[in-house]
């Protein structure tokens, strides 16, 4: 079947640009002896994880529990890490019963949190690893200090059921070596151990090196790219693998073109260009500016293009966020050379638990 | 059940406010002669779909063809709308296939979509209603001025298969009176039918009246309101019925609570409000300001609030826009004075075309 028989919004990946950013990533990673631990909320698919962990991947990396029960019902068990404060009893049942299956690591920032792992797994019989996250520029979770980061660690080895396995932080540009730095002199010191340091980030990937203590790296929108990372020249227009064929819908004025993917199917998402508000890149037509949305409908600027789409048209758009636009599919259409090769049910789509 | 025992983060409705939101809109379009007809892309499910007929609407509208094909099969076949420009044979052969099963409207803004309407229809022996869309605001589809719409409505009337139903816009505040006017004065002359005039929008839905050439009306959000019709006074707190529970998984400083909402769960949307860029309202923290996400977590500045939340405490977020939030959902859960009354599947969740 050929991609332009497929019926139109809809999300394709590209898979000789799929293993080239697959083979260009980890090739960069096992040069710099870091371990790879690709983030499975990209893609959300098995078929994409087992073609991962086939590469080279160290493990995985999932943000919610229901990810990594996708990951460990799919066969892949050997590593998993869920970067992520797990709270509440229902979640740690859960979470207890995937460390049966599969060989898993949490994270930490909290003293509510650790102790909440450690009555689970300890009531559970169970050892469960536990990263401490410390904050490195998101703003978001994370001690903010090397001497919390310590005093967490020193808890997790305290209490019953849990083992100290390291540090995490997101995202790791060079200079949020520091903190690293700073709280791996206090657990040296401690004697506490630290076999994982854990950064991550495709912005800042090819620089993980330059962090030294850097043992591995989790890292998602690099197999696919995006418009951000077009724009950035991370990924060339070839390498942004991750597709929305869409179909011109209406051309009610000369300069606009309106397209069957809204915010339903590229993601509510909106990238400040230099240019404006961008929702996607049309690959035929890179003088057209993909300005707005509606929920099912795609507003583009077609003023600057020579030539100006036909309504019936199709054109391939790459979303400026490649996560959330997955999310919004149940499948994803897996092509080479224009023709199908594999339609993948986006099994993890919509665990947010 | 009690909502307390739900597993964060989960979509709920509130069924006391639902309702009379439901019964707020309905008296209003009766008290007005206006029909209303319901916008499922809000709700997506049968549930409140069946719950929008019985309280008296004359139909539902549904945005692309996936989404009527799940009220047909769900039993809801007296009176389908799709306000969309449908193309390709694919979606003409089950649009045809659906209109055996149930009685369908469309909308058409070129000649294009007509001539592929009528060629579908007439070989299909069957005979579709049509409207024309008219540009009323939106600076999206439908035609710009009527003359426009005489010559869409000269070529509906005369192509086989097609029946010549009115006109529609969107969205319809009183300013959008004139191009219907002007519309129906040449339908008039030229003697041609018009028998639904079709306006929407929840903003203006109040002022449909002032429009008397409308006959039907479209909206989704006012069953559950949201975000930005809190900050316009159009629902009030207990009016938004549509809540995400979710739970604060870190609180890395004082100033900053983190949720296990982002944008996976709330949708990507951002509303910029005169405090800044808003996700969500937090019922339980009105002074707190839900200011940006990441996948997973939801950043929440709780600066100004007297009482900080608590690591493990729970809140109800009212999310700024309900539509792209509950498609981000598999399912909806009915609540009445804080205990489960149903669970609810999404099923229109993801129809994209």
């Amino acid at each position: 079947m050929h991609i332009d028989e497929l019926d139109t919004p809809v999300l394709t990946v590209d898979l000789d640009a799929l293993e080239a950013n697959l083979d260009r990533y980890q090739r960069y990673f096992d040069e710099h002896k870091i371990g790879l631990r690709p983030h499975i909320k990209t893609h959300k698919t098995l078929a994409i994880a087992h073609m991962q962990m086939k590469a080279g991947a160290i493990g995985l990396t999932c943000q919610k529990i229901g990810e990594a029960e996708v990951m460990a019902g799919g066969g892949i068990t050997s590593d998993l890490l869920i970067p992520y404060n797990i709270l509440g009893q229902q979640k740690l049942d859960r979470l207890m019963a995937l460390a049966r299956q599969a060989h898993i690591t949490v994270a930490a920032d909290s003293d509510v949190v650790v102790h909440g792992l450690s009555e689970a797994a300890h009531a559970a019989g169970l050892t469960l690893g536990v990263l401490i996250e410390v904050e490195t520029g998101s703003n978001r979770t994370g001690v903010t200090t090397a001497e919390e980061a310590l005093h967490l660690a020193q808890l997790i080895d305290k209490l019953p059921g849990l083992e100290m396995r390291g540090l995490m932080g997101y995202p790791t540009p060079p200079e949020a070596r520091p903190i690293f730095q700073e709280s791996i002199a206090l657990l040296d010191r401690a004697g506490l151990p630290h076999p994982i340091v854990s950064g991550g980030g495709t912005k800042c990937a090819f620089q993980a090196h330059e962090l030294p203590e850097l043992t591995e790296y989790r890292i998602g929108e690099h197999i696919v790219g995006g418009v951000g990372h077009l724009l950035a020249g991370r990924h060339s227009v070839d390498e942004c693998a991750l597709r929305v064929i869409a179909t011109v819908v209406s051309r009610p004025v000369n300069g606009r073109a309106v397209l069957d993917c809204g915010s339903k199917t590229m993601s509510a998402t909106i990238l400040q260009t230099e240019n404006g508000p961008s929702i996607g890149h049309i690959v035929e037509y890179p003088d057209a500016r993909f300005y707005s949305y509606s929920e099912e409908h795609g507003h583009v600027d077609v003023s600057a293009c020579d030539r100006k789409p036909v309504i019936g048209e199709r054109v391939q758009v790459i979303p400026v966020h490649p996560c959330p636009c997955v999310n919004e599919h149940d499948e994803l259409v897996a092509v080479r050379k224009g023709e199908v090769e594999a339609i993948w049910p986006i099994y993890a789509r919509g665990k947010i638990r």
